[in-house]
């Protein structure tokens, strides 16, 4: 692999794999790489397009990592950590947007994903793509594994009052997602008229993103905090919006402190933002922004936090663009500068 | 007034007057008495439409109550205190769509509407339209103060809970609502390019039906239960999906215990449905159905309940419907037996 | 078969089969007749939900025509075609929501749906279900072809124009229709995130409703009549929106003459209504109505009319019921009184 | 002003004004501005955000050209009007988003807007903003009326066949919008549950978009050419669907020749793409393209013509950055490179 220097020197660009680009999220992924000032896609793969053009790429099979300097997978859980290891073995940077290689524990992956972890062995390697949380070791990491879209909005939206200790440890999260976080998929569930005037919560309690949202904010908080998930979907195409409440440890606990708290974790932070009025979804459409409000409850003794990001931008997509960026050492906005304003 | 008997030896048909025909409520209220079978609208009147014609009937700036037995308001709260009383006066039966007479408190009325209670004396006499809670009081009541669409929701997911003892008493409920909750009114927060592909949660902690919750909930638990509601805007038309959380008593509590307490508590009710799938919202649409889903979560220690109603008609219209049905002693389905299977 | 006196008496119900209540159809008109005051669903047939209970019925994969009077097809085309030919032979009457039977002439069908005609010998029994063009010979019919949901608007919306000469024989429509259209069908193109935000044409000028667009009217004319038809899929689930144009024969003819026309075509028809103001889709949805607008193009030389439907009901399985009701000697508006006023 | 060479040299930034920034269209070219390099928004101006502040820029009721190099104008018909003169004096160069110079015949104006034009001795010295007709006009004037977004999609997609006299003069154009095309006002037939899961046409044949169809189309094909216009209202935010017949001139014209004369005619033109496939809406949602799908029918003797646009972006606020760099001598792309593939 080149170094750093010679991208930031811009003698030439970073050859950047995409393998799984059929899907919402590769999609989503192929928009931005092809738009970043910084990138040369260099290798596109999908099962259900091979073949196919995509600019002046064909759509292979395979990704060939010889032809890459990073690789971004966006495969199914399961065949990201098949295939890994060997992008691995020959020197590549992998971003990859599954969940294969998130939960620390193989434990826990083969307890939530029912299925045996595919490289249990990766996982010590692996670092969380949270750029919030963990860009040190983002900079300097191989393998990245960028998070779940419920758990960006939910470890973003609880961390500051996790981390000082604000709230108790059992976490209750009612989120509503866009279709698109459900996959480009044929599935009669989700076609158009089951979908639209329709929400129907599902997988409630039993959401695979959970176990993320616990090693996160156990990790951030230094003591094991669950999560009680309740997920639902609704009848537009993208974004997540998150209520979180969690009881305070002390009732005294002020709006104010609240506030100090969260504008304090947050203020080196490029697209987290704490907003003093109730974010909407569009105002994070399309962009790599997460928006957060949290609303102390005196009567109820508890914190509310609203907690809002694009999916398949801040919670995918553009969150891996976020760590490429740190990675290879390139201005933070770089390919993010998304429009804002979109209805 | 004439007696029950001469309705149900169908001698003749009740006749209904409607006050307020325009918004979203009153619309659909006319089309479900337009076709009760024990119904003649007598009156309808409608500031925005006054003389139009609907059907064979002039819409006029207020109805005679000479001309009615039974009375529908779909007025603005504040409005309904106003001109109830005159009704009750004249001998009639009211259905009271608004909020005025929901509160037996009305210093409760007073702090969360930011407005002197109108008629203060009537809230005795008025009994609040819950067929699954106070259905004797309504076959016997001159007022009934038809509740809202949220609290439908919520009261009837947690009353076996409360009654019970099942669960502590402090709630946490996140619910969305379709836009038509909003009612119809020419805001620019209402407009099409500002609800669709939008979600966003609006007045978390201080929305007026909360003193209702807190009320009914009350009084079935027979203990001061609190609620902390946050309550969001959806991009469709039509119902309430409102998830709910308490902390179980007791966290041996199974799921089984639950669901028979569920099952018992509403075994006689003709619209209340205790289902042992999660239930989309469109089960609902369209019907004067309420269907709830238990689900105990024994790692949180919590019960969460989903709760859906169609916000027209069990959260509005319908229920009105059923408590006139109650009152008048006419079959419980009179007039709502509504088409299913809606998308 | 028993007379049709039996039934009118009330002695006993209709026993209706329903063979396909799968698709959305199938499921519209299961409802539909589930509430039918002269029906009884004897039967119930549906490959994927075989072996289901649909209220105390077992869904079967196939129909037994012995245990009904009447048996209402709701396959797809070619699939119906196969089986029609038994339940005629034992006796029933045959209302098939399928294109099998609509052409009068098997080589249209070979041309339009690229296949051989499955049942070319009863193409001369079967009658074209449209009560507004056909209502004596579907009273004596026992194989009724009921018509497409374009169809339906089309051949409606210019039904007098064609009879009196008022345009010439060249149509163009341009129609949109919502997804449920498409059926219940596993399909990329008909996921949420893919129609949502969206609007296509698609088989423009070689969609399969053209030929029976073209057959209708042309008897309805006493003239080869052609039609130049661009349909588009549209984000919505209900509902056929059909904008129609074609050349005056004479530019003097006023809006007023096509008023008359149009007025005097429908005045003894329950279900289609010429309206003097634009319908909008909702004015329709969930009924079994037709609205129509002749608007005279003095500028241009045409006639546009604007004619809508709901694709399941008056498209589908409402006119079904029409036919049914005719047939067997019911109120016109039998199970067809469905609430107006549909957000 | 200053010479176009200093802005190309990069010395300087073009300073923008922006009049009526709280509109949709008006939010839309803000957004496009503040992202284009070589702009820096001086001033903008909105009513009824007058005091907020928009980055680090205060909203003022009324912009100082004196700080402008360009103004854009977003501002309702016959406001434009009135304040470009000055404008014009000051001697800056003027994008007019309004309806007020396009039509060169002041009569024109007068019968369609039913009001007297504001500033009709303009009228000559406007140039029509529409960079696949005008580009060489567009380079040197000082007044570029901007198209809107109907006329956009009908004249770009009959301008070859009008140009090559493939088709007759008498077109019929149906056309679907998204509802931003209302603009943001408080109207209760824009609100979410009016227009979501409804269709409805407006003002068929009287809509004012007609008189710029016919004007430009007229020009192009050097004979009169009239147009019957039926716009539609549709469920989604952004877009226009517009799908046009006219009678071929001879009825031996082929699908071939009418690819070639529509390929040649756009050959040169960076933003209109004509299309082998039947474009969607989604494949410019968000984007400065056109994409057009011309359609020989050999049975009908007509040519149909699918074109799309965005009708914020290519129909308003894109269009308008378009003639921008045309004028000042920018790269054709710079600001308009948007994201591709939005769902």
């Amino acid at each position: 692999m080149e170094s750093v220097l010679d991208y930031l020197t811009m003698k030439k660009k970073i050859r950047a794999g995409l393998a799984g680009a059929n899907g919402y999220v590769g999609t989503e992924l192929l928009s931005l790489l092809s738009m970043h000032p910084n990138v040369e896609i260099s290798e596109i793969s999908g099962a259900s397009s091979a073949g196919r053009k995509i600019g002046n790429k064909i759509v292979k099979n395979e990704i060939d990592p010889a032809q890459c300097d990073a690789i971004f997978a966006c495969l199914p859980h399961g065949e990201a950590g098949k295939i890994v290891p060997n992008w691995l073995k020959a020197g590549k940077v992998v971003f990859d947007l599954s969940a294969d290689f998130r939960l620390k524990n193989h434990k826990n992956y083969d307890d939530w994903y029912h299925a045996k972890h595919p490289a249990p062995g990766l996982l010590k390697k692996a670092v969380y793509g949270m750029p919030e949380t963990n860009s040190e070791k983002i900079k300097r990491a191989d393998l990245i594994a960028c998070p779940g879209c419920y758990t960006t909005a939910t470890i973003l939206g609880m961390l500051p009052a996790v981390k000082k200790g604000l709230v108790k440890s059992n976490i209750f999260v009612s989120a509503v997602s866009g279709t698109s976080g459900a996959g480009k998929k044929t599935d009669l569930s989700y076609l158009f008229c089951e979908v639209n005037e329709n929400l129907s919560a599902y997988s409630p309690l039993v959401h695979r993103h959970t176990p993320e949202m616990e090693q996160e904010l156990s990790i951030a908080g230094g003591k094991k905090v669950s999560v009680s998930f309740v997920p639902h979907l609704g009848p537009f195409n993208r974004g997540i919006y998150a209520t979180i409440t969690a009881d305070l440890t002390d009732k005294k606990i002020t709006q104010d402190a609240v506030n100090k708290a969260y504008l304090k974790e947050f203020s080196h932070d490029e697209f987290t933002v704490v907003r003093d009025e109730i974010p909407h979804l569009k105002d994070v459409r399309g962009t790599n922004y997460c928006h957060i409000y949290p609303l102390v409850d005196a009567r109820g003794g508890r914190l509310v936090v609203i907690s809002v990001v694009d999916n398949l931008v801040k919670g995918a997509a553009g969150q891996a663009v976020e760590c490429f960026n740190l990675r290879f050492g390139l201005n933070k906005r770089a390919g993010l500068n998304l429009k804002l304003g979109w209805i």
